[in-house]
């Protein structure tokens, strides 16, 4: 049986689990965002297994693994890692509607689910004031973080689904949340559930 | 003054033009598409202007008079509309409310008028059908015909505002007209307005 769930993939900073959370709360569905989805991962046995058959799992920057840890069959514990996400995530839609964020849902869910796939981006100074907010000074420059988080997102996106990340025609309904506000954001996708 | 203006951009065949006739209809105020805009640019004076100092118009294919009509500045007549139709526009938004549909207008009055940008796509197949419906049968097949037209209205957008055209960051809001229906496109642009 088929679940409504709403993906929703974002820029860093655009506030797309704040609007996913918020939405799903308005709804009365769950919200799994990729912290959840993660821990999902890998408390559930999905990972372990993996993990377990292919050796002890290395922590760091997904690059070092993605390109420079993959075994003799091409495998990296980035892959491990996606598979049981993936899983995790249809096994989610199977189950129960609800909102995703992130992880690629959109394209893991796309003929799996009825889905409405939500893209939340916005100006490059607003999602700089909401990143100090939110996660306080680095070292870095908020600019600086915030292009170098958008490069790995559509990165890793391209990497694992051969589609183009942010464009348009790839989502049901785009949003600029810092023009169009967080508040508004909600309602419109709350509105076309 | 500023006034307020939406700003179409969209697929052929996805109903972008229909989706601005009807929301400008809702909030009682002029719909400009690319048609409209053309004959006012011709019949201004404006392009009368330009096209008498720089000689006779030759109508054709924009590739050709775009690269190889250009005179020896490096002006071509397409050129010349390009400026006659900007002109139209920043006029139109000076005057009063509208919706504009086409034309680069998020491009030319993104600093200059108080717009909310919005991007109109919509699924192949149904972008197909559509067209068939509309502008009837053609010796190439509808898929051709969409994706002939995509790649000169992106190389259009491209050439005169060096940005890509379709980038779900460029705009406000974006839709997917065939998965979400033009009611409900034109009913989310009418209540953001």
């Amino acid at each position: 049986m088929k679940h409504r769930i709403i993906t929703i993939s974002r820029e860093f900073g655009s506030g797309g689990r704040t609007i996913g959370r918020e939405a799903a709360a308005k709804l009365g569905i769950p919200c799994y965002d990729h912290e959840l989805i993660e821990k999902i991962a890998e408390e559930s046995g999905f990972a372990k297994e993996y993990i377990k058959e292919r050796g002890e799992y290395t922590p760091g920057g997904w690059l070092a693994s993605a390109f420079s840890d993959r075994d003799f069959n091409g495998h990296s514990n980035q892959d491990d890692l996606w598979a049981a996400q993936r899983r995790v995530i249809l096994s989610l839609a199977e189950k129960e509607s609800c909102v995703i964020v992130g992880r690629c849902a959109d394209y893991i869910l796309k003929d799996q689910a009825d889905c409405l796939t939500v893209f939340i981006h916005s100006d490059m100074e607003k999602r700089a004031e909401r990143i100090v907010q939110q996660y306080g000074e680095r070292a870095d420059s908020p600019v600086k973080r915030l292009k170098d988080k958008d490069k790995r997102r559509a990165a890793y996106y391209q990497f694992y689904t051969d589609m183009k990340w942010g464009i348009a025609q790839n989502y049901h309904i785009a949003l600029n949340s810092g023009k169009l506000g967080i508040d508004t954001c909600v309602e419109l996708i709350t509105r076309l559930y």
